[in-house]
C-alpha cells in the first residue's frame, strides 16, 4: 500500500491540447457574434498577449478587444468568455486515468494529488474529468512545487518518503524535487515538456505502465 | 419600424425555474461527491442563506459547508459551484422567443436589452439563449431600473417615446417607469411576479401576441 500523488495538468488529462481548443473556440465565437476581423489576426494578436501577459491573465479578451480597436466590444468579450470556459469545463481525462485510478483504490493505495494553483480550481478539475471520488485530498501550493512542499505533504500525512510516490509531466517541479526528498518518482511523457530528460525513477508513456511498476517490491 | 426593448429574466428565459434548478443540481452534486447529510437540511439552511445575504451572494456554499460544521469542504464547495454554473449556462428561452425575435427583425424593428447588472453577463445569457445576434445593444443599470434609466435609453438612441416600445415581467421595473415617460409597455405573465395586477398597455402570456400588437396602427 502506497501513497500516490499526482500532478492534474498533462498528467491526468490533456490540459495543453484543451488550452489551446478554448482559445481556438473563443476567437470562433467572436466571429460568430458577427465580428468582422479574420482569425488569424486575432490569433496573432492574442498569442502576443498570453506572451507578454501569461496565460492566467483575466482579460485576455478584453485586451485584444482594446488592440485591434473593436468598436462595442462587450458581446464579443461575453462569447470569447462563454466559448472559452465552456471549453474548459468540458475537459476529459487520458482514456486509460479513470480505470486506473479505480485499480490503484482496489489495491488499497492513497490517491492525493500535489500541484500549483487554488484547491478549489484543482477540486473543479477532479470532478468535472469524473475521479473526484477516488482522491483523499489535494495539496496546493501558490509557489513552485519544491522540496519543501513536499516535505509538508509528507508531514501532514505523517508518511516516510519511501511509502510514496510522486507522478507528473514536469521534472522540475514534479520529479527533481520529489526525489530530492526520497519520493519515488514517476516521469509520465505527455504533454509540452515531453522532451525533456528525465532523471526519475521510472519513465512511462502511459498510466496503465503504473500498474506494472506498483507490482514491483520495492514500492508494495 | 419600432425599438423594442426587453427584460431578459422572465421574460426571455425562465429564470426562476433555472436559478431554482441550478441550486438543487449544486446540492446534489456535493453528495455525489460523498458529503454524508441530507439533502433537506442542505437545501433548508442554503434557503436560509439566500434568505439573509441575498441571492447574488458569492460564497453561498461556502457558508454553507461553514455552516453545517462540514470537514474538508473545498472538495463539496468545487461540486456544488461547478454544478450551479453548468446549470446556469444551460438556459434555454422561452420556446417561441427564438421565432417571434427572428420574425420581427425581418420587419426591420430593432431589438434592445433593458436590464439590470452587468453587461457583460447580460450579453453572455443572450449568446447561450442562441439569440445574440438579433439584438442590436444592450443598456443596463447597476441600480434601479427607474424613469432616468429609461429616458438615457431614448437619449442614447436619439428615440422618442412613441418610436419605443417595453416589454418585461415585472411591473415596478419594466411597465411603470417606462409607461411613466410615454413609452408603450408590454406585461408579460412569467416568473415569479406573475400575479401582481398590471398596469401596462398591452398584457400578453405568450411572447408570441407580440406580433398581434406590432400590427396595430399606433405602433407601426
Amino acid at each position: 500500500m502506497a501513497i500516490i500523488l499526482f500532478d492534474i495538468d498533462d498528467t491526468l488529462f490533456p490540459s495543453t491540447d484543451f488550452s489551446s481548443l478554448a482559445r481556438k473556440n473563443a476567437l470562433n465565437a467572436m466571429i460568430r457574434q458577427g465580428l468582422e476581423t479574420d482569425y488569424e489576426k486575432l490569433d496573432k494578436e492574442l498569442q502576443l498577449i498570453i506572451k507578454e501577459k501569461g496565460s492566467n491573465y483575466q482579460k485576455h479578451f478584453d485586451e485584444l478587444c482594446s488592440r485591434l480597436n473593436i468598436k462595442n466590444p462587450v458581446r464579443y468579450i461575453a462569447a470569447a468568455i462563454a466559448a472559452y470556459h465552456d471549453t474548459k469545463t468540458s475537459i476529459q481525462p487520458f482514456p486509460k486515468v479513470p480505470f486506473i485510478l479505480l485499480k490503484l483504490k482496489e489495491k488499497g493505495h492513497h490517491l492525493y494529488v500535489a500541484t500549483t494553483g487554488s484547491s478549489i480550481k484543482q477540486w473543479d478539475k477532479l470532478i468535472r474529468l469524473g475521479i473526484g471520488l477516488y482522491f483523499d485530498g489535494v495539496f496546493v501550493t501558490e509557489e513552485k512545487k519544491d522540496e519543501e512542499f513536499y516535505r509538508q505533504i509528507l508531514e501532514k500525512l505523517g508518511s516516510k518518503p519511501s511509502d510514496c510516490i510522486m507522478i507528473g509531466d514536469r521534472e522540475d517541479t514534479d520529479i527533481t524535487p520529489a526525489k530530492n526528498i526520497g519520493i519515488t518518482t514517476i516521469r509520465i511523457l505527455k504533454g509540452k515538456h515531453i522532451e525533456t530528460p528525465s532523471d526519475a525513477d521510472y519513465v512511462i508513456k502511459n498510466m496503465k505502465e503504473l500498474l506494472i511498476i506498483l507490482l514491483k517490491p520495492s514500492t508494495q
